[in-house]
């Protein structure tokens, strides 16, 4: 049985406020956990179901975590999935190192994404497209919300964050890296099956409801748009992050 | 104030059942009941707070529907919203019509899509793109789900489904459409950023986690994949529905 003070640290990692003091988050589910066994992050400790437990001593014993042993039942009260028979791991958060594109990489920048789901699955996206560095707004949702991370459907161990006001970022990028690309989507911008694409850039993905801020826009150099061919008013901003790696990946 | 047997009715729409035996359905929020009273459905009653009915007297009024004037509370709690400020229609649902690719035309066809999230985002990407008919597995979650509906965007109103055993429409394409593409995603498919995409065809989208099922597997013509550059596993099917669909619109 879970003793009260872990499941009173576990809940307490539901918030951001506890995870930015105890520099830790939560991972959950059999997915996600087995990710993170195979990454280079350091983990604090791991409460499993025995099965999970049986199945996996190899990767669990060999590490200098604590290992606990609790019922489906107890594991899904403690973390925040609605059922997980597998696992749940505390894990120490990564410091907030700066990242920029170097020579030929692609990098994503996120203006104010507040929904936890679609940060998981725009870092899963960028994943799949080998985009591994990712820049948010001090306004985009927490990275290490539990809901990223099971959006991110284990992506997180492979995609770096960085979290800085925008503006001041984008201004440095301009002044160090001349003919970098940085491109936004705007609903007046050129078609994006006909964008050639630089070498180097980075590529900027709006709020939800209000797109790119006028702070940001200053410093996009090419607007791009995914064309419409229907009546749909607009995408959603994963779908529009999936599209435009692809058309970025596809030169 | 709505009577008990408004709400009673209002809440059995949740359920399939109730849809099917009365075939109607709802929409909720103010950007899904403006397109519904925009679009040919036809409505049977609506309920508004006092501030969206003044907004849209007009186009309110002019209808041989009901109109009921609650609270954004007690519309909240008659719908399945977290909030709901605005409207909720009861409308009328289309015949299940059979639906085919016409010449010059592409059609979608979901095999065994679960989750109504998935269903109501791929009909408004199929919006997005232009495509207007997309043929459902009888395993398909429900069109009518409130869950499909909101998650649409009011594409629902633009776009037709049609409910049948896939093996059997399948082979009845095969037989009397010559000529004609069916694309499947599948792991091992073509490169779609190499693919040429026929001038009539279907696009079939499989179940999220065991993808296209044995049985209609046999009917695609020609295997497809979007390529992958990174370390994610797979992509959700509402994203590679609208990476499938920008590329077989780019030509």
């Amino acid at each position: 049985m879970l003793s009260k003070n872990l499941i009173k640290y576990l809940h307490s990692l539901q918030l951001k406020k506890y995870r930015q003091e105890h520099n830790t988050f939560l991972v959950e589910g059999a997915k996600s956990v087995l990710e993170l066994l195979a990454s280079d992050f350091q983990i604090e400790s791991v409460v499993t179901t025995d099965i999970f437990y049986k199945e996996n001593s190899q990767k669990l014993d060999k590490q200098p975590f604590r290992v606990e042993i609790a019922t489906a039942d107890e594991l899904s009260r403690a973390g925040t999935l609605q059922t997980n028979d597998a696992a749940l791991a505390v894990v120490k958060t990564k410091p907030n190192d700066f990242l920029y594109a170097e020579k030929g990489e692609y990098v994503l920048v996120l203006d104010d994404i507040r929904d936890p789901g679609n940060l998981g699955t725009i870092i899963r996206i960028a994943d799949w497209y080998g985009i591994t560095k990712i820049i948010c707004s001090l306004t985009t949702t927490d990275w290490y919300n539990p809901k990223v991370i099971a959006a991110s459907k284990g992506s997180f161990t492979r995609v770096r964050g960085y979290y800085t006001e925008l503006a001041a970022y984008l201004e440095k990028v301009r002044n160090t890296e001349q003919g970098t690309g940085v491109y936004g989507t705007f609903l007046e911008g050129k078609n994006i099956h006909q964008t050639t694409f630089t070498d180097t850039g980075y590529i900027v993905m709006g709020n939800e409801s209000n797109g790119i801020s006028p702070t940001v826009e200053k410093f996009v150099s090419q607007k791009i748009t995914i064309p419409r061919f229907g009546g749909a008013e607009s995408l959603n901003v994963g779908i529009a992050a999936a599209v435009v790696l692809d058309n970025l990946q596809r030169k």
